[in-house]
């Protein structure tokens, strides 16, 4: 059994416990799961049990199961649940995963949850869903624990053991001057370690980097990954500290980008969906856009095919390469398309170094061509026996490889010098654009060697 | 200029100082910037500088910074060491980073390293070396810190202010038992806000899962990131703690994981190199192997199209839209294997739900089938005006749709049922598999209705 989703197992047992109605047995069963079990359970079962087992969760459980619930699915169980407890919920979540919930519910629905909020959240809330989507002022949490420069290490461990328990992580803490200026970053480690009389100031770092609220999350992430955080401070436009993120929501975005990638590489319109949450037509729409534009682009194809329609009634043969051909030039461009996406997005390369890179895939691009333009000849003497076109589609899958290693190198460099996301150069684009230039330098080959 | 990269910026400073050896000046700068930071600064360098600048390095600083460089990137620096330097280096580790690094040298410099290592660091290193490579007894540190049950939380705050100094984290903490074996874990946040005289048995949490040294880091690293954790135990065979996996270390897994799936799915045969770093005969033959298998598998399109050869030599428009069906099919699969394979890796779907999943996707497929047959009638009547071949393309990318769609679904599940990774279902493999049955389609389609 898979060790991340073991609890599925007992899906089945709390099934029968809910229809025979042991409720009690059911409820001494609930005490023990992490709340992350508590949760994937949830996910399978029927939203009527679904309700009833949420209700039979202790207060502080239900808050942790709730907290590491989707929003859509955070939304399905309030709709069952009285003001009270909804507004009890409300309170009792981490300001970042309330703003995630708050920004998915329907308007009308936010408006009379802030309104259940005691004034100073109802703010909070507020201020955090005013930052741009995906932005490092969104994934960032207000709790954190804030030490002046003037406090000493006791004074420090005192306020830590005051505030710590409703703090996200009290092991990253913010060293504020008077003005709330963000001054620098001290941790619990440190602190721990440090004799009770030293001065905060001295054990406290300065930020090799400052995160603004209007950062993008990617970048958050990049950051705590460079420098190995567990959490990372957020100022505002005049360097005032206001909120923190942590390395747990920093997993789910690198997460949640790669997906992303995944599929604008497949030319799917961006689907920020979980599978099957997705809404049909949604991924429909999503998925329809580019199919339709690249047929329009491939009839491009079928004009080439057209002027060449003489050459191709003569030696019909001909024809039985386009598959073999285009499609080789297709993936030959995937291939080199991926790598550079991939180094871009990770940062292994940067724009700065694209001679190197068109260099070496130039490179590439010719070692290829020759080591399968002789495999392209052997294939065709297999197939038809005849030199003289098996000359032909060898010469020309060597052209097409060259062509196609550097149309899928040159295109997402070229996206990114345009400020476009590389990674809507998708496997299929390049396809589309590999397919026409394929039949072109077949066709001119093919009249230049048959025409012998 | 980039946050993250920001402090390239500085390279043409330095390389002045350098030139002008103004050492004194370069040692006193580099004292500021942050460890990961000299770590991208080296990378800016040329070989000399770069022994250069480490050298000016203070010796703490000289060991983050080694430790925060690429293995081959160390075994580069190490050439240039006196004995003394190496060990020195070495021994300052981390056990997870030193293994990372003997892992990649040459065997007779890992036997020279380690006989310059104290005993019981040679043991352990030998330890860690001996687990598969990307499991989880690889990836560990061995330097996590171990409460006893039976301790008061004031012993336990001591022992943590005593060995504190050298661990990799401090903020969880192991409680085993007097055989060793895990017993469960707490948290320095528990630790600090209970009260002096509590025993550690009370503030301890049972562990909801038990890593063993054998598993996949990406089995680490999915637990890491359900439930949240800066750090998870290892144990062996016999449930007895013998390391952590940390969250920054499970950062780097969840990255390099995304891009072997990047890789996989563009028919590269895992690289696991850097892109610059990678040599170029390796990565040759990665892609080179996937071309040539799917280069021999397309000449059964060229044997489909030979079979038709009649048909296609009476009606020669119809080869126009050769590449638009098959380039169209192949889109369709990739998108649907895209995110059947994303959605099977982040754990959103299991092989439960094959049912599900094969339901929906047939009903896309049928539904995108409907819109681009129309779609495709439209493009042939502008391009050709002939209704009869219009409904046969039409008719034809309709069929093609709802089989593409399926192919790029069942590929992967039934990989994964094989129990191989379905990241291998490239999109060129899915390709080359619609273009054979596409072009069945298509003449079996035209066949019928143009004998009409």
């Amino acid at each position: 059994m898979d060790k991340v989703q073991w609890f599925k197992i007992l899906t089945p047992e709390i099934k029968e416990m809910i229809s025979n109605r042991d409720l009690r047995e059911l409820r001494n069963f609930l005490v023990k799961p992490h709340p992350a079990d508590i949760a994937s359970l949830l996910r399978e079962l029927d939203p009527d049990e679904r309700v009833l087992v949420f209700r039979l969760l202790g207060k502080d459980t239900a808050v942790d199961v709730f907290a590491l619930l989707e929003p859509d699915e955070q939304e399905e169980l309030l709709k069952y649940f009285t003001e009270r407890r909804v507004k009890e919920l409300l309170m009792e979540m981490d300001p970042d995963d309330r703003t995630q919930l708050l920004d998915e519910l329907p308007a009308e629905m936010v408006e009379r949850f802030l309104r259940l909020l005691p004034p100073e959240d109802r703010e909070e809330a507020n201020l955090l869903l005013n930052y741009p989507p995906n932005s490092a002022g969104r994934l960032m949490t207000t709790e954190y624990v804030g030490l002046r420069l003037d406090m000493s290490v006791s004074e420090a461990l005192q306020r830590i053991r005051e505030t710590g328990p409703d703090r996200e992580t009290i092991y990253t803490c913010y060293v504020v001057n008077s003005t709330g200026h963000l001054h620098g970053v001290t941790t619990l480690k440190d602190i721990i370690l440090a004799p009770a009389e030293k001065k905060i100031d001295e054990i406290t770092n300065e930020m090799p980097f400052s995160l603004k609220t209007s950062d993008d999350q990617e970048v958050a992430a990049k950051i705590i990954q460079k420098y190995d955080l567990l959490a990372a401070p957020v100022v505002d436009s005049q360097g005032i500290l206001v909120g923190i993120i942590t390395v747990d929501d920093v997993l789910d975005v690198v997460q949640e980008e790669a997906t992303e990638d995944f599929h604008k590489m497949a030319a799917i319109q961006t689907p920020d969906e979980n599978y099957f949450r997705g809404d049909f037509f949604t991924l429909l729409g999503k998925r329809v856009i580019w199919l339709v534009v690249l047929i329009f682009a491939a009839t491009l194809s079928g004009k080439v095919l057209k002027s060449y329609s003489l050459l191709l009634s003569s030696v019909i043969t001909l024809t039985y390469f386009i598959p073999m051909l285009t499609g080789t030039g297709g993936n030959i461009g995937s291939q080199s398309s991926t790598l550079v996406i991939r180094a871009l997005a990770t940062g292994e390369i940067s724009m700065k170094q694209w001679l190197a890179v068109l260099r070496r895939e130039v490179l590439m691009g010719v070692t290829l061509g020759c080591i399968l333009g002789v495999v392209a000849f052997m294939v065709e003497m297999i197939l038809l026996q005849d030199v003289l076109i098996g000359v032909t589609v060898g010469a020309a899958l060597a052209v097409i490889a060259i062509v196609g290693n550097t149309v899928g190198t040159v295109t997402p460099m070229l996206f990114k010098l345009l400020k476009l996301d590389p990674a809507f150069v998708s496997s299929p684009l390049i396809a589309t654009i590999v397919d026409v230039t394929s039949l072109i330098i077949y066709f001119s080959i093919a009249g230049i060697i048959l025409s012998l």
